[in-house]
């Protein structure tokens, strides 16, 4: 349920409501829009009464929110949310390239890769420290001493970070690191590690399980917000369908529906979606086209030598390709001019 | 298999080849290529002994095609195929518009739309006489005087018509009326009708099964082309899975790979896909951007009264502002400048 | 709509609804049960007003039935549907095994494995002399002659003759010769077939789709009955999912759910789920405990020599082993002594 | 990498090779079966030189494995794994049945359920203390409190108890009050979880993911056995596919498949994949004659006050009909008599 407040309700009006919402056993969540404030209500088991509500001053309107995501939901924030780590923004007017190795290597594999991509463009470094791999005998990362590494290449090239936490025993070490938490496909509904990422500071990007419905992915977005963390970007990296000739199958038709769905940022992974780099450029240049708020890929200055995942990286001059490809479609559907500078 | 004819192989050298292939028992089917001819050999069911072809004058190479398709492949076909229908290119510089109705309803209603589509730049009407339907009880087509209709608005607005034939008894009747012949999704495996396609001199428009691996979508074409029609465009429209708020997931990433597989041009038709008209418009931009040859998009002047699939039809003004979308879209992956003129 | 007569309801009153429905523009088909007859209502495009037909004399009740199928429904008909042909009955008390080659390769290979199965217990034959194959270059089927030996087998052992029909031009061939029609999976969604077979006098047996849903599976069915054909049997013979193990995934679960929807009866296709003979005793199995009618199998006297499929087809001793399964398995679902005699 | 030891191989041959395995980096795991030790190599990352291994004393045989999975699959260990838990087996002679509700709401309920089950026949009692729900403002089961209900239902009726881990932070709190402890669908991929499942001395119930192959399902189980534990059980609980009448889709024809390739036992839970209790029944015949070692089904005093899956919960007349049923198919299939007893 959300109740709307009237343009000019004083802060005084927000807090009575809130408090009339913690009464009734529920839990109040002021949305300060650009006119007027709204407040979210989760928590309702059973049915609201919602006429004690409408007649606290300042209210103007009380909304039945059907859908069982109500915080991730547009009809409860109109506004888009755009995150901001280190003056990197995310769903704002332009879009937004994440780019770096699968995983952190060796700390000249990562800060070459951290320069090159810099220098094309890029806006922040993504690079794995934690590698989850089906099998327990694959390479699973280099764990704290990657997370120092990615240190020193936000250092030096001043891109802020992503990278991705496994467990919540390892959670404190990587958002110590990291600007960005990364929860990948296969820990969408790890509803523990979900609740800590609530609790985090920092920004969380949430790829999409590989078999999630939309309502599912929305709804392990809401296990976050839930606790508090508001700066959540989703991220579409392929579902499984019947496919034989790429790993994944591009949804590229949830961006526009999440766009209208939910007020969250909502980027795309064409690399391990598609798994071979031919097709990374096309797919990431059709995720754009969609209205995709930005792509996240993967680049490796010598894909034949990485430890996971070498055939779908790009080498440099693909990545430079696909900047500038970028670019073109960001600007023919309307994203601005901020990736051209 | 594939005989590569040296560049100066006269006619009387590749006719001797296809006659050695006959005696074979197999089937010869020249190629000829801006420098030079390739022969392609079908009905192989036994290994072929390639060294009697081998030594025949004109021949330089004897090149073994794995894949169970032949024809289709660009291993046997280098360069892409251009199919021409009235002046309209599909699978050359520019891209290819095809719109209209989802099916002729009147004289009235398909001008109409005919007209609108063709003043907002359109190459061809698209409008179907005779419709598939999951229910016996839904609204089956107008049949041969949808056809007469189709004739007319080709008449009045000089666009090339695509429409769907059903079955062999029909054919006759469709392939007259028609420029272009279409073999819906559900029919993709309805070997008798391809094999009657393959028999037209008309172009065929072969959409992908809901269900259909890239295999069997090429397989299906090479069908038509085993009897001898070369002009297919292949059309993906969405396949079968988990998606709840989608009719289909639209599998854009088959394009590229269709592209390095088959000369044969490609286009997306993301009104059955998706189902709603307001994801036919990003999803339209994303098949361009990963390099569609075209699209083929659904318009009713009054979409709530359409006799089918009026929810995904695009109204005249969403069709406009998709065509300038396409047109910059188109330009930004360098696919000339035929859209906008 | 489905208007339900009285026990006692003369032949006249039913004469007379039929005849008030037929004026309303709209086609009647009386459903003769047990106890009373029910009268089911199709081609209803515009809401139909019920109380002209309340009103007359014979008439206890009207209900409307809301799925899009009808004649398939068991709303409309409680009974289950048992198909006859030949003394051999589908949809009974007991379970129906049919049995043979995938193809028919000539004549001794299919009259000794009629002889075969004959001896082990099936209840039919099965054998294709017209084949649907995704490479136009793989054997395709004997056609006419692969129907003359169908039907020297079917006098040598008096087992009655499953083969499918693939076009609307061979139908009359196929009709002649067999027992029951065979629409295969990717003819599904052929309408034209559909209709054609609906016209028939003999019994069809009807395979789900790849990719389709139970609706669009009882809507192929309604497709046939609303011709007039009511001897219809459904078949689930495995669908596109991600699986890399089988070729299709079972979807036993279907069986259930059909015969709570429909009356008609429903069999299972192990042979071409799996596409391995060591999966296909198990599923077998699996279906007659899940409350399916019957199985039908592949069997070969020699797998590694057949033209199509041999992976996937049983010996005769693997065959041997498969009856005695499904014996003590019809037993403990109770479906009665029929399979033992 | 298995190394086959001859029959009469002393203790010192096996530890001699053990010892020069862990010399080469390697891991060594000895697996004793009747006749014969052979000892699984993991960690593999470099090719390994068999010739050093071969020429040791006691050593007859080394087979390269192939398959990721080693240490799950057959080749590794030709025999049956049977995992015993209190008096119970699954994998042994007969089957499993494991019943009890979806989530512990109260002492009363759950007691009340075990004595049902235990009284009809059941062999272990399942029930939820922690809930891994979509929504987090659903139900999550009592916790603590929970795993003591489950504690005094143990004393009460002697049946063991599964019940499911959802972090590792709750890990030893499960642990210590639980006879088996589950791994979720959801969770089938969480590395951090399965490792922790590693090293716990109870066995483990491993649910397959919902888009796991049959390739990352063993994969899952060789995470947990690769840290000591070998007392896994596989669980087959539905695929996520296009069913639209059935939450998921039973995949039963992978339990056939997994008893070639693993040694692992594995069970079915109907009452999750379809979601409906008017499927469970049948789903659950099925399992047991394609060859599951086992059912686990959702039993509720009163489904219509469940606090979560009520309408999939079996009544317990339902579940005195399921073991009857399951009592003769097992039969049926020659799963001894365990479970008549």
């Amino acid at each position: 349920m959300l109740v709307v407040m009237k343009k000019d309700a004083s802060e005084a009006d927000v807090a009575r409501v809130c408090r009339a919402v913690s009464e009734m056993g529920l839990m109040p969540h002021p949305i300060p829009g650009q006119t007027r404030v709204a407040i979210g209500i989760t928590g309702n088991l059973t049915p609201v009464d919602p006429q004690r509500l409408a007649m606290l001053p300042g209210v103007v309107d009380i909304i039945r929110v059907t859908k069982p995501y109500k915080l991730t939901s547009r009809e409860m924030q109109p506004e888009d949310t755009v995150v901001r780590v280190n003056g990197v923004e995310i769903g704002g007017e332009g879009i937004t390239v994440i780019a770096g190795p699968c995983s952190v290597e060796s700390a000249d594999q990562t800060i070459d890769t951290a320069r090159i991509v810099k220098e094309l463009g890029a806006d922040m470094l993504r690079g794995g420290a934690y590698k989850p791999r089906s099998s327990p005998y694959s390479f699973q990362g280099l764990g704290p001493p990657g997370l120092k590494i990615l240190e020193r290449a936000r250092r030096e090239t001043n891109l802020p970070v992503v990278s991705e936490v496994m467990d919540v025993e390892s959670f404190d070490l990587v958002e110590a690191s990291v600007d960005v938490i990364q929860i990948g496909a296969r820990n969408m509904q790890n509803y523990s590690l979900l609740r800590r990422a609530g609790r985090s500071p920092k920004p969380v990007l949430l790829k999409r399980g590989m078999s999630a419905t939309l309502e599912e992915f929305l709804l392990a977005a809401e296990y976050i917000m839930a606790e508090g963390n508001r700066q959540v970007v989703l991220c579409e990296r392929g579902i499984r369908a019947f496919s034989d000739y790429s790993r994944y199958t591009l949804d590229i038709s949830i961006v526009p529906q999440i766009k209208k769905m939910s007020h969250l940022p909502i980027i795309v992974d064409p690399s391990h979606a598609v798994g071979r780099r031919d097709l990374v450029i096309p797919m990431a240049r059709a995720a754009i086209a969609a209205g995709a708020d930005g792509v996240i890929v993967e680049v490796h200055p010598n894909p034949a030598c990485a430890l996971s995942d070498g055939p779908q990286a790009l080498t440099p001059p693909m990545f430079a390709e696909l900047m500038d490809d970028l670019r073109t479609i960001a600007h023919a559907v309307r994203r601005g001019e901020k990736v051209a500078t």
